[in-house]
């Protein structure tokens, strides 16, 4: 018989019979229940994202055999999307999900941990927080706001975005009003556009309707689910301003820190399970989503002219030097990955990017 | 104070005061240890593969609470390398670690759950695995036997092999010896090479000697390790023949089934765990790895020409075409593992291709 089912069968009156002899206690004590909350960045039901924040939920109750439920809430649902940080280091939630860049206005060092514009990739960051410093790095960062992050998810290559002209040069940049968050932002900006925020149901009827030029979103599968190929005619790649999107979930520190040790045990192996889950999801889902965007949408992709990233790139570079001077941490993250990136750089030339392209002449578009 | 801890300080006494009541014998029941032998196909200590299958095993046991306990026996130590298919199939022993491709003899469909030539890298194998028909698949493919496995890691991209000679073109794979197993040989073979097997121990020796002309290991942290720099002084990229090597855990499925569900899900969420760690290890080490071989060994890295990946690929296609012939269910696995390839291909071309080219620059060596 399992344990789940014999509390279930023997209830109150068993937990009461063993609390009764002195040596026994314990054990009651070890099977203490935690029934935890969580808040997401994201919409309810967002594939993937908000899905996968329920899968870690679901999978840490299983193999606790119950001991630990997390409850999980969509973003406005018991705070806004951007009040998660607030909440879980305030202790109001014991977790939160999302993407560390949202906290950039606070914790300008955590915008490393989400993805650098032409930084490391899905396979790269991962190596950098668990083969490298990345982790270690991002609990230093994370400690002053009693908050404890893992790696939760990650989007792979992202797509450059939704552009409603061509993108020739880069001054093309100048006066596009682009809706496009984080670090991607400021380097469009740097290259004269106009950064828009709106919130995610806005973000459709404003491309539609002009008011923004263009927008960035994810991969084809959400990026199909927001029908934006209705209201833009390039589909731009690729993501350079987003090249492996790590997703984040944290942990208020000082109710980590009290759980026994199996159960963090089991937190971080779900974190990580997610995270491969996640890439595994998006892989598949973006495959087949950008099929049918081809053939039963007709959308036309274009790669970015390579003197335009070139620029871009330049940008990029002066941006990540300017966000590192802003804090002593900020600076010692920025120099661990660039670092990294030098370690993985000319291996990746010679191991997937040299298989790539081997297999590139099957699958690459024509133009 | 945790259950553990609890156990190891009242010891028997404990659990007969909690055994004499009625109520409380199923808690005893419910804490029922297991205690399992995992035999593998790896040397003592290789880095990632056997240390791997030893963190597995460690990471499993620290979050059951010590509920299971895995012995990890090193190839040899208790049944020879190859025996690990027959030994964890008959429940000789309780699980095993290796590759499914050691078991092409008895099960021609178990190939594809490694690598196939010119096929799936890491991102595509795991996302066929988790969000395809990949892991449903070997589980019909090892149900007769008795078996269930796991992806339990990846190499990645792996490096072509060691040369003691230039490779221009495919005639110069004629009567030349070279040390490749699975697939890859198979397809050495059609181009008209001798495949040679040796004990791993024997590699570097037939190397150094001319006894073989080459070889393919692994990548830079494995092949440095092996010394192969100082036997051959081509070293190829990429590896056409091992896109993205999946490695396997295995349970006999008696075994497996006869366990709570809580421990179940454990074992599978480690073994994602152990797939995403062993792959940053790769990844993380590999770079390290080939810094040093080119800079303080001057290793000579060489990148196939076109041509003759181009002759090896079409062989490629009829070695696998061959392969599925043998039974309905390779015909079926790779019917799979091609859809999916197609389902991946084009979205591979426009994000990781396209963002490793836009980086290329960088990094490439030169030549």
């Amino acid at each position: 018989m399992e344990r789940r089912e014999f509390l279930k069968k023997t209830g109150v009156a068993a937990a009461a019979a063993v609390a009764s002899t002195a040596v026994a206690a314990p054990a009651v004590l070890a099977q203490k229940k935690y029934r935890w909350k969580m808040v997401t960045t994201w919409p309810p039901n967002l594939p993937v994202l908000q899905v996968g924040a329920e899968r870690f939920a679901k999978r840490v109750e299983e193999v606790s055999e119950g001991r630990m439920k997390i409850q999980v809430f969509a973003a406005g649902e018991l705070v806004p999307a951007l009040g998660v940080f607030d909440a879980v280091s305030q202790g109001t939630v014991e977790c939160g999900s999302g993407a560390a860049y949202y906290w950039a206005g606070k914790v300008p060092a955590a915008q490393w941990f989400t993805s650098v514009p032409f930084g490391l990739n899905a396979q790269g960051i991962n190596a950098w927080f668990y083969g490298g410093d990345g982790l270690k790095l991002w609990e230093e960062v994370y400690a002053p706001f009693n908050l404890i992050a893992r790696p939760q998810g990650n989007s792979g290559v992202q797509m450059g975005g939704w552009f409603r002209k061509k993108m020739e040069t880069i001054d093309d940049f100048k006066g596009l009003k682009m809706r496009i968050p984080g670090l991607g932002g400021k380097v469009i900006a740097k290259a004269g556009g106009t950064v828009v925020l709106l919130p995610v149901g806005d973000i459709f009827t404003s491309l539609e309707r002009g008011v923004i030029d263009a927008t960035e979103w994810l991969g084809p599968m959400h990026d199909l689910r927001m029908g934006f190929y209705k209201a833009a005619q390039y589909y731009y790649y690729p993501g350079w301003h987003e090249p492996g999107t790590c997703l984040e979930v944290m942990f208020n520190k000082k109710k980590y820190d009290e759980l026994p040790a199996d159960l963090k045990g089991i937190i971080d192996m779900c974190a990580m399970e997610t995270n491969l889950w996640s890439l595994s999801m998006f892989e598949a889902g973006n495959g087949a989503a950008l099929q049918e965007l081809i053939t039963k949408h007709k959308v036309e992709l274009i790669r970015f002219p390579d003197p335009l990233l070139d620029e871009l790139r330049k940008m990029a570079k002066e941006t990540m030097e300017e966000e590192a001077e802003k804090d002593p941490v900020s600076r010692k993250v920025h120099e661990s990955f660039k670092k990294f990136k030098e370690q993985v750089g000319v291996w990746g030339s010679v191991s997937e990017n040299a298989y790539y392209n081997v297999i590139a002449d099957k699958y690459s578009l024509k133009g």
